[in-house]
């Protein structure tokens, strides 16, 4: 990673809210993936935007796209690129959905920007470098005790079986009405601003959790799966981001 | 109701968003009430700033604040304050919170208004004057089918017992990924404006929900109890707030 790298990255985040901006609110048609969730023309407008650069200006990388697929499989650099997290939250008109841009080197994210492009709020994680919000360096907040968090999550129907028990047990060892609902990438930017202290989800992708490692661990918090261990390209989707890493252990406990 | 009952109004909006904008994302101290939900300083400090211009532009008025209670009981011209609405999102630094201000004559909504002051965003409704989104009109959008719907919702933990299984026959209606979790009272104005076609809640109390309602019907949709009743002073907190009207009785037939 070097600061081409960081210029790269901002300008496919440009392209992307460029892309997005007119059509937040306004017309669009949507469709139902294989996966069930929905993709809509401001998904495919942006991550086309952000593809046409990295060829362009980076032709050699790869590139990981929620909508059209891999390029360069196997290069050592490859972008992730998520370019609406949240659709749901697009489409209803609610400004706290976001483009994700990952850098993968060897695998693990260096690199991460979320961008939410109707608030012009943009947060941006480089290991060994810090993260910053607009510009300016953030760092997660301290959480002393787990029942002082507030925890966020996006929607409860994520999780099924046992991970409704494990996400229970956080539920109910953080405070009453502390827990916020909604939200997708949105609330990992708040744990690196130092607003949100827990996210706990399941069924991630690559291209989901890629770009929240930097962003959060460059302001001071962790990320892993709901093992503890650190997040790669392997890994099943399931993931804690935790603003103060000391609470760690009080989770992984209360998740039984 | 009459401009300058308008023109108060939208002045208290003014005044509550100028005491909450600089709190929001800094330094606040928060307390538990006795229902469990959190008040804010700025919760306090927006709810003072709109009761002391009511105090002084309407003496004679009655006010129902959220947090400082009750003035001119059985006034027949009432103002319902609820600072801001989704204090939890608030704390959490999201900017998906609002400031509802109600006109009550003889206990009936006749104008509501849902302030956003962090997005800049204002929904104001009228009974017989139809609703705007920063002083442009708006209107709710039409829905053929319950399954085409976009459902939002603040919290699952607002369902307790056979609530549960009311709001789970209507999630299982609507489309997989068409629900939205969080928002409180920012879901109503996106309904309004036609980007969410249906909420629905429980335990909503007059100051949560008295501001909605000409809002919404403003602007062509409807809200009712969980039995398709009007909303009054009265009314359980069980609440549906319906873009397309005609869709009523398939909501009511999935809440079982």
């Amino acid at each position: 990673m070097n600061s081409d790298d960081l210029a790269l990255a901002l300008r496919l985040a440009d392209a992307a809210g460029a892309a997005i901006r007119p059509l937040f609110r306004g017309q669009w048609t949507e469709e139902r993936k294989a996966d069930r969730s929905f993709v809509t023309e401001a998904d495919r407008a942006a991550e086309a935007a952000m593809r046409a650069l990295i060829e362009s200006h980076a032709p050699s990388d790869g590139i990981i796209g929620e909508e059209y697929g891999t390029r360069n499989e196997g290069a050592g650099r490859q972008w992730v690129l998520d370019p609406i997290d949240g659709t749901t939250s697009f489409m209803a008109g609610r400004p706290i959905f976001g483009t994700l841009i990952a850098l993968l080197q060897d695998g693990w994210p260096v690199l991460g920007v979320i961008d939410q492009p109707i608030a012009g709020e943009r947060w941006v994680g480089r290991i060994g470098e810090g993260t910053t919000f607009n510009g300016k360096p953030v760092r997660t907040r301290p959480c002393r005790e787990l029942s002082d968090a507030v925890l966020g999550t996006t929607t409860p129907h994520q999780f099924a079986g046992n991970d409704v028990d494990a996400f229970m047990g956080v539920a109910k060892a953080v405070a009453e009405r502390k827990i916020i609902y909604g939200g997708d990438c949105y609330n990992y930017g708040l744990v690196a601003s130092g607003h949100v202290d827990l996210v706990i989800e399941a069924n991630l992708k690559l291209h989901d959790f890629a770009a929240l490692v930097p962003v959060v661990e460059g302001a001071g918090g962790t990320m892993s799966d709901w093992q503890g261990n650190p997040l790669d390209a392997q890994s099943d989707g399931r993931v804690i981001a935790l603003g103060d890493p000391a609470r760690l252990d009080d989770v992984l406990e209360a998740m039984g």
